[in-house]
C-alpha cells in the first residue's frame, strides 16, 4: 500500500483515536472532579466507554487485517509464492501484522471490562505492546529507502514509540490524567503525520514533487513535526476545555445550591499542591 | 554448539520455564483473589513452589556447565590451547557462563527462600543480572557472521533484554502480576525463538536452506518474531484462564455458602478501580 | 543567526533561568523548612512567582520569535523563496519554533497557576516537551558541520535532554527539592556552555581561532563541558545557601522565643532519614 | 598515566570504595533487622560512618588531583602549551577533573551529614554525578585507539554507567539494600577490571603481550568481565553474611532472653512479602 491512500487511511484512524480519547479522558477527569454526579454514575459511565472502545478497535483491526489481505493486489492468505520462490506481498503482511495487535489489544480490552477475570491495567500493558509492535515493524521497515522516506517514517516512530512508553507508564500510573493526555496529543501527532507522509511521498497530481534528497528539505521536515505537535497540543486543550466547561455548566445547572463550586476547584488545586 | 540441538536444548529450558512462571504467577494470583484458602496456605504454597524453582534452576545450570565441559568437542576445563597459542572453545564457555548465572540466580533463590537472612527481592535481582548477562554476551557474540544469522540473533535480544528489565522493575514492584506474566511471555518467546533461529539457520535435512542475505528474508524474520510474540501472549492468557478457573470452580466447591462470590470478585475489580 | 550573538543571547536566558529557578526553588524549599510563615503565605508566595515565570517566560518566547522573523535578513514570515525555489532562512524558522515551544509552556503555566482548571503538573510537562523539543531540532540540525562543531552542540543536547527528563520526572515527583535544583543546574549549564559555543565558533577579534579538525581540542572541549557543569553546581550551591542562610535568620528574628530552630532543623533531618 | 599503575591505583582505590560500602550498607541493615540495639545508636552510628566516609574520599581525591598535577612528567597545573601551541598533559588533567567530582561529592556528603542545611538525598545526587562524569569522559576519550584498548574501556562503562544509575535511583528510593549493594558490586567490579586493564594492555614484564587485533580475543575479554561481575557478587555476598552473622550473633549474646531470633527474623519475612 506504498501510496497516498495507504497512509491516509491509518492517519485518519490515529486522529480519531486522539480525539476519542482525549474527549473519554476529559470527561471522566471533568465528572471525577466536579463530584456532582454519584461516583457509580461516573464509574458506569467510564465502563461503558471503555467498552465501546474495545468493541471499535477490534472492528476496525478486523476489516484492516482483511483488507489488507483481500484486496485486489494483495496476499489472500497465501504467504509465499512457491511459483516465483518469494515472499508474497510482504508489505500487506506487516500492515495486517499490525493491525493483529491493536485487534488483541481490543478484545483484551473487552475482557477486562466486561468481565472481573483479568487485572485492571492488563488493557493499557496491550495496547502498549500494540504500539512497540508498530514501531519495532516500522524501524526493520526502511532499509535501502530515500533519504527523505527513511526521514519522514523514522520521525513517526517518535509518536509510536512515545505512545507505546506512555501506555506502559499508565499501567503503573493509572488514571493521572497527563499521560492520558499525552497519549492523546501523541496519537494526533501520528495521526497527522501519516496524512503529512502521504503528501510528501505521494504529492496528488498538481502538486510539485519533493526532491528526495534535498537537505534543507530534511530540515524542514524536522521543523514541520514540531508544528504537528504544537497542533496535537492545540487540539488537546481545544477539547479539554470545552469537555471541561460543559460538565461544569451542566454540575452547576443540576446543583444550583452548590454556589462553592468555583472554591471548591480552587481548594482542589490547593490539595493537589500539597501533594 | 553452532547447530541445531544447540539452539533447540535452551529453546526447550526457556520454553519450559515460561510455562512454569505463568502457571506459577497465575496460581498465586488466583488464589490471593479468591481468598477461599487461609492466607498461610497460600504463602506456604508460594514459597514451596520458589524452592522448587530454585532447586530445578539450580541443577539444570549445573547440568548444561557440565555438557558444555564435557561434550565430545568440549574444552574439557582447559581455557587456553597452549599448543596452537588460541583459546579453547570459546563457544563452550560463554554458554557456560551463560548458565553460571542462571545458576547464581537458584542459588540466591534458595537462600532467600528456605532461610531469612537475605532481603525477599534479591532472587528477582539476581534473575535479572542472568538475563542482562545473557544478552551481554550475546551482543559481543556476533562479529562478522551473515546478515540473517546477526538479525535473527539481535531478535532475540529484544526478549532477552526486555526479561532484565522486566525483572528489575519486579525488585521494586514486587507480585505485580502484569509484569510476572510479561517476564513469562518474554521467557515463551525467547524459546520458541531459540527453535525458529535452529530451523532457519541449521535446517534439517529435507528442508530448503534460507538465502542468508536475501532483504525480504529480513522482513519476513522480524514479522515472524511478532507471531511468536502473539503466540506467546496467546499461551500466556489460555494457561491463566485455566488456572483462574480451576482455583475458582474448586474455592466454589468448598464453600457453596458463599454464593456472593461473582460479587466479590466484582467488587476486586472495583476498589482495584479506586486506586 | 550563525554568529557570536546568536549564541550569547539564548545563553544569556538560559543562564536568567537558572538563576531564578535556584532562587524560587530555594526560597520556596527554606520557607517549608523554617515553618516560621503560615502556609497560606507561603502558598501564595510560590502561586505570585508561578504567574511571575509564567509571564517573564511568555514575553521572551513572543519578543524571541519576532526578532527571528524581523531581523535584517530574517525570513519575514516567508517560509517558501517561490523566485529561488528553496526554502527561505530555515534557521531562524527553525529557532522560532523553538521559542514557540517555550511560549507554550509560559501560557499553560500562567493557565495552572492562575485558573484551578488544568492539572497541576501540566506546567511540568509542558516544559518537558519544550526541552524536548529544543534537543530534538538541534540533533537534526548538524548534518554537513564540523567535527568540532558537530561536537560542541552534541555536548549541549546532554544539558537539553537532561533538562527535558528532570522535568518530565517532576510531573510524578513534583516538589522533589532534588530534581528542581537539578534542572537549574542543567539550566545554568546550557547557559554557560551557549557562551562557550560563542567563544570556539566565532572568536571574537583578538583572540586566535580554533583549529577545528585538532582530536586535542575535542577531548579539551569534552573536560571544558565538566567544569561548566562544576561551576554549575557551585552557583546553585552557593545561590542555595545564601537563601537558606537569610530565611533562616528573619524566621530568626520573627520568632525570637522559638529557640529550638537548629534543633528542630535537625529533627526534620532525622524525619527525612526515617523515610 | 597509560601504565600500568595508573590502572591499579583507581582499581585500588575502587575495590576499596566497593569493600566499604558493602560493609557499613550490611552493617546498618542487619543492625536495623536485628532491632536489639536502640534506633538512636544505630542512626548515630550511621551517621558517624558517614563522616568518616565523606572525609576519606575528599582526602583521596584532593591527593589524586594533587598526584595528577605535580608528577614528574605533569602539567604543574598549565593548561596550555605556548611554545608548541597545543594542549599540555590532557590526560593528567581529564583524570584530575574527574577526581575533582568526586571530591566534590565528599564535601557534599560531609555537609549534608554534619549540618543539616541540604536534602538528605543530595550525597547520593552528588555520587552519580561524580560516576557520570567519569564515565562521560571515558567515553570521549578513546577515539583512535587500537581495538581492543577500545573494548575493554567499553566495558568498564558499563559499570560506570551503572553505577551512575544506581546513585539516581537512590536519590529515590534511599536506604533500599539492595541497590545499594548492586552499587557496591559494580565498584569492586569497576576496580578489579581496572587491575585487569592494566594486565591486557601494560603485561609486566615476564607475561605475553596481547594481540590486539585477534578477535577471539575480544570474545575471551567480554567472557573475563563476567566471570568479574560474578567475583564481585560473590565477595559481596561473603561479607553481608559476615556482618550479618557478627551481628545477629552479638545482639543474641546482649539479649539472652530473647529465644525467639530466629522465629523473629521470620516474621520479617513474611511482612516483607506481606508488601
Amino acid at each position: 500500500m506504498g501510496n497516498f491512500k495507504g497512509h491516509a487511511l491509518p492517519g485518519s484512524f490515529f486522529l480519531i483515536a486522539g480525539l476519542w480519547w482525549t474527549g473519554k479522558f476529559s470527561l471522566c477527569y471533568a465528572t471525577r472532579r466536579s463530584k456532582s454526579t454519584g461516583v457509580v454514575a461516573t464509574r458506569a459511565l467510564q465502563r461503558r466507554l471503555e467498552v465501546i472502545e474495545g468493541t471499535v478497535m477490534l472492528s476496525f483491526s478486523v476489516i484492516g487485517m482483511l483488507a489488507e489481505q483481500f484486496v485486489a493486489d494483495g496476499p489472500h492468505l497465501h504467504l509465499y509464492d512457491y511459483a516465483e520462490h518469494r515472499w508474497n506481498h510482504l508489505m500487506n503482511w506487516q500492515h495486517a501484522t499490525m493491525y493483529l495487535f491493536f485487534g488483541l489489544a481490543g478484545v483484551v480490552s473487552l475482557v477486562v471490562h466486561t468481565t472481573g477475570v483479568a487485572p485492571l491495567a492488563l488493557d493499557r500493558m496491550l495496547l502498549a505492546l500494540a504500539f512497540f509492535t508498530e514501531g519495532f515493524l516500522f524501524l526493520y521497515h526502511l532499509h535501502g529507502r530515500e533519504m527523505l522516506d527513511v526521514h519522514v517514517h523514522q520521525l513517526l516512530l517518535y509518536a509510536v514509540f512515545g505512545g507505546a512508553l506512555t501506555s506502559f507508564l499508565e499501567v503503573f500510573q493509572r488514571g493521572n490524567i497527563l499521560l492520558e493526555l499525552l497519549r492523546a496529543a501523541l496519537s494526533l501527532l501520528q495521526g497527522s503525520w501519516f496524512w503529512q507522509i502521504g503528501f510528501v511521498l505521494y504529492p496528488p497530481s498538481g502538486l510539485v514533487e519533493w526532491d528526495q534528497k534535498d537537505h534543507n528539505s530534511m530540515m524542514f521536515i524536522t521543523m514541520c513535526y514540531c508544528w504537528h505537535l504544537a497542533f496535537a497540543l492545540l487540539t488537546v486543550s481545544v477539547v479539554y476545555g470545552t469537555v471541561c466547561w460543559v460538565v461544569s455548566s451542566r454540575s452547576k445547572r443540576a446543583q444550583p445550591m452548590e454556589m462553592g463550586l468555583l472554591k471548591a476547584s480552587d481548594k482542589d488545586l490547593e490539595s493537589e499542591e500539597d501533594m
